[in-house]
C-alpha cells in the first residue's frame, strides 16, 4: 500500500469562478478522487489547514509520495515545512511538483537553480510529445496528445539538466517546454509535470491523469539506508595501509 | 589551425532547381565559403568525387572536424569509408552531421539506434529554442530565432539520450524536435543539428551559421591517447596483491 | 509472467576444470536455477545448441529480458543473430550483458563505441560500491560488498556516458571500473554488470545474484509502440500551415 | 584576460604545522602563484580578510572564475556572501570548489542535496583515474596518476548525478570516489575536484595543478543573457492564437 499525500495551496478555487467550476472541492480533493486505486492510500492537505499546512506530526514521515500544487502563495509556506519536504525527498520520499510548483520552496531548494521560465496565460492549445517512450511514466499514454487550453510555460526553463527528459510541450503561440522531467536527489525520485493551471481542465484529461498515476508508482521510495553520512570510516580490514608498507 | 573537411552528397544541387538556386556550387562549397576564418583550414569532398568519396588517402587522418551532409544516397557511401569515419571519431575527430545525416551510416553506427524520426516537407516555419544558453555552441546566438522554411523533423527521434540537449525546435504544424544535441563517443565530440534541407535557405541564416561555426571549435579534437585498449595490464607496482597476503 | 532467456557461450565450462567445478552444467543452467522465481519463466540457450545458437524461431520475439554471457567466441555468433538481438532491444526487450559480454556483437553495436577496457586475471579482490542507492537495481544490496576473486576490468572503459551509473568497482591492484551501468536504446533497457569470470565464484555471490534479479525486473519491456518511424506525417489538423497564411 | 579569484578559509595554515610547512602563505597565495599565466588575472581573498570575507564590493561581480577552499569554518561564511556566490554562478561565473568545499554553503545550495560523503584521514595513497579522456579538463594529464597521501573521500557521495563524470579516485584502504565532476547551474559551469587536504602536498602535484588550470579555462563564463525570467511574454507575432481560430 503506497501512502500518497496530495498537497494543494487551495486559494484560487475559493475565489476564482472558473477554478471553482472545474475543481469545486479543490484540486487536491479532485485528484484524490480521480487517482484513487486499490494500491494507494491517499490523503490530502492544504495551506490553511492548520499552522503546519496539514503536514505536521508524522504526515510527511508517513508519506511515500507527495504531490504538490502551489502558485500564488509559495512564500506563505513555512521554511520549516519546505525544509522537511526536502529532507524527506533526500531520505527517499517521491515528489511530484505540478504546474507552478516549479517555484515552490521545496522544488527550488532541491534544484539549486532559479527555476524561472517564460509564461503566458491566454488559454492557448498545447501538444505534449513523449521523447522517452520506454519510460515507466509514459506507459499507456499516446506518443502525443493535445491539451485544449493551458497556461503557456516555455523555455528557457532554468533547471539543472534533468536526469531524464520525458515530455516536451509544443505551444500554439510559438514556444516549447521541457515539461516532464525526472530528477534524483538523495534517495528520492522527483517528477515535475507542467499541466494543471487552475482555470484549465487539464486534471480532467485522461492522459495527464495517467501520467500522474504512473509517476506515483515510479516515485515510490527505495528502501531506507543508513549512510553514516559525514562519519569517519575505518579502512576495510584487509586493506589497512599499514599492511602495505 | 583547425583542419575542417566538409563532406556533401552533392546530388540534389545538380538536379533540383531550387537547390541549385540556393547552393549553385553545392552545399559543401557554400559552407566552405561562409564558414571560412583565420583559424580554420577548410577542405571539401563529395560522394562522386572519386571511389573513396573524396575521403581516401590521409584526408580523414588529417581532419580535425568533419561536417557531413547526406540525404538520398546514404547507401552509396562505402562501408569502409563510413567505418573509417567512426574510427576517427573514436580517436578524437569532431563530427557534425547536419540535417538528414541523422540517417548516415557513420552517425547511425555511432548511436547504435534506429535514428529515425517523423518528417514532413511542406516548407513550414520553425523556431529554434536554446535550452542550454551557457554552452559554447550557443554563444552569440539569440535564445530563440525563426527559420522561415524548413523540412519538419519531429519526435520521436530514436537516438540515445544526448549527453547535452542544446536546442529544441518548434514547428508550425504542431511538432517538436530535439534538433541540436551533443554526444561523446570515444575521444570524439559529435554535434547533430537539423537545419539544412536542400531547398531551404537555412545555410544562409546567420544564426544557423554561427551555431555551426561554434560547433567546429567545440568539436576540436582532444589530444591523442594510447589506451592500450584490450591489453592485459600489470597491477600498479605497490599494490600487487601478493604484497597484501 | 516475465519471459527470461539466459544465453551462454558455454565453452569454458567444458574444458576448464575450475569453470567446470563452479558451473558443472554451464553458467546458463546455474543462473536459471538460482534466479528462478514465481514471476519468471526462464529458458536457456547456448552457442553450439543449433545453428541459431538456440535463439532461432520465435525465441527472441517471445523473450522479455535476455541475459548474455560470452567471452572467447564473440566472433562465432552469427551477425544475423546479433542483429536480431539489437533489433529486439530497440523494440523493448530488456538486455543484461554480463562480464565479458561487453565485447559481444550485440552490446558493441548498441553502444557504437569500442567497448574495450583494461583487464588482468590474477584472482584479486574487488569491492563493489553503489553510487545510486535509490535505484531499483540496488535495492536489497549493501552499499558496498566484496568479491573475493574476480578478473579485473578497469578504466578506461570505452562506452558512451551511461544513462545511469549504479556501481563502481574497486580493485586490489589499483584500478577502478564503472562496472554497473544502465543505457536505454530505443524502447529497450540495458544493464551491464561486470562480475562473472568463468573461474570465479561471483555467480554464487548473493549480492551479485540479487542485483541480476533486480535488473531482470527493471528491464522488463515497455508496451509495444508503433512509431511510424521514417514515415511522412500530416501536420496536426488544426495547425496546418495554410491556415496560418 | 580571465579574472580569477581564489578564496581560502586560511585557518589551518596558521595553526597546523604541517599545513604551514606546505603552504606558508596560505593555500590561496600558493595557488595564485603556481597557477599564474599570461591569460589570467588572479586575485585572492580569505575568510577573515574583512567582514565580507574579501568578497565585498564588486569583487564577485568582476570575477569570471572563483576557486573555493573551505573546511572547518563553512558556517562562518555569511549567508549573504554564499547567496551572492550562487547568484553569480547562475549568471555565468565559473566555480571550482576544491576538497572539503563540497560542504560549503555555496556548493550545497547549488546542488540541493546533502553533499555528505565518507572520509578518513590516515594519509593513505590514492590513484586518480580519468573516465572521460576527451574532456578539455583532462587534457595534458595522464589517464591515471597517484597521490602519495590524501584524505580519503569516498562513496556514497550525496550529489545529484553529475552532468559529466571526469575522474574516479581509488583509495588504498578500499574505497572509490567520484572525485572530479562537472555540473551546470544556470549559465555557470561548476567543477568539483577532491584533492587538497591542508596537510597533504596535492597542490604541489603537477597533475592536480594541470587539472585546476584546465578547469579555470573550461569554466570561463558564457556571454551574459537577459532571460526576462518570470516575465509574461507575448506569443510570437505570426502565431497568435487568435489567428488560428
Amino acid at each position: 500500500m503506497l501512502k500518497v499525500t496530495i498537497w494543494n495551496e487551495f486559494l484560487h478555487e475559493k475565489t476564482d469562478e472558473r477554478a471553482k467550476a472545474l475543481y469545486p472541492e479543490g484540486i487536491h480533493e479532485h485528484l484524490a478522487k480521480v487517482l484513487q486505486a486499490p494500491d494507494l492510500e491517499i490523503r490530502t492537505a492544504y495551506l490553511d489547514q492548520d499552522e503546519d499546512h496539514g503536514l505536521g506530526g508524522d504526515v510527511l514521515d508517513s508519506t511515500d509520495v507527495l504531490l504538490w500544487w502551489g502558485h500564488m502563495a509559495h512564500n506563505k509556506v513555512k521554511d520549516e515545512v519546505a525544509a522537511k519536504v526536502r529532507k524527506r525527498v533526500r531520505e527517499g520520499m517521491g515528489f511530484v511538483p505540478m504546474h507552478s510548483a516549479h517555484m515552490s520552496k521545496a522544488f527550488v531548494g532541491l534544484m539549486g537553480t532559479a527555476c524561472t521560465l517564460q509564461w503566458r496565460e491566454i488559454g492557448e492549445k498545447a501538444r505534449i510529445w513523449c521523447v522517452n517512450p520506454g519510460h515507466p511514466i509514459a506507459q499507456g499514454v499516446p506518443l502525443t496528445f493535445p491539451l485544449e487550453s493551458e497556461e503557456m510555460y516555455g523555455e528557457v526553463f532554468h533547471i539543472p539538466a534533468p536526469d531524464e527528459l520525458l515530455f516536451i510541450t509544443w505551444w500554439q503561440g510559438g514556444n516549447v517546454f521541457r515539461g516532464g522531467c525526472t530528477f534524483r536527489r538523495g534517495l528520492g525520485k522527483i517528477f515535475y509535470f507542467h499541466p494543471g493551471h487552475e482555470t484549465c481542465p487539464s486534471f480532467h484529461n485522461e492522459n495527464v491523469l495517467k501520467i500522474l498515476s504512473n509517476a506515483i508508482r515510479w516515485a515510490a521510495p527505495a528502501e531506507p539506508r543508513d549512510f553514516r553520512a559525514g562519519d569517519w570510516v575505518e579502512p576495510l580490514e584487509e586493506f589497512r595501509p599499514e599492511k602495505l608498507r
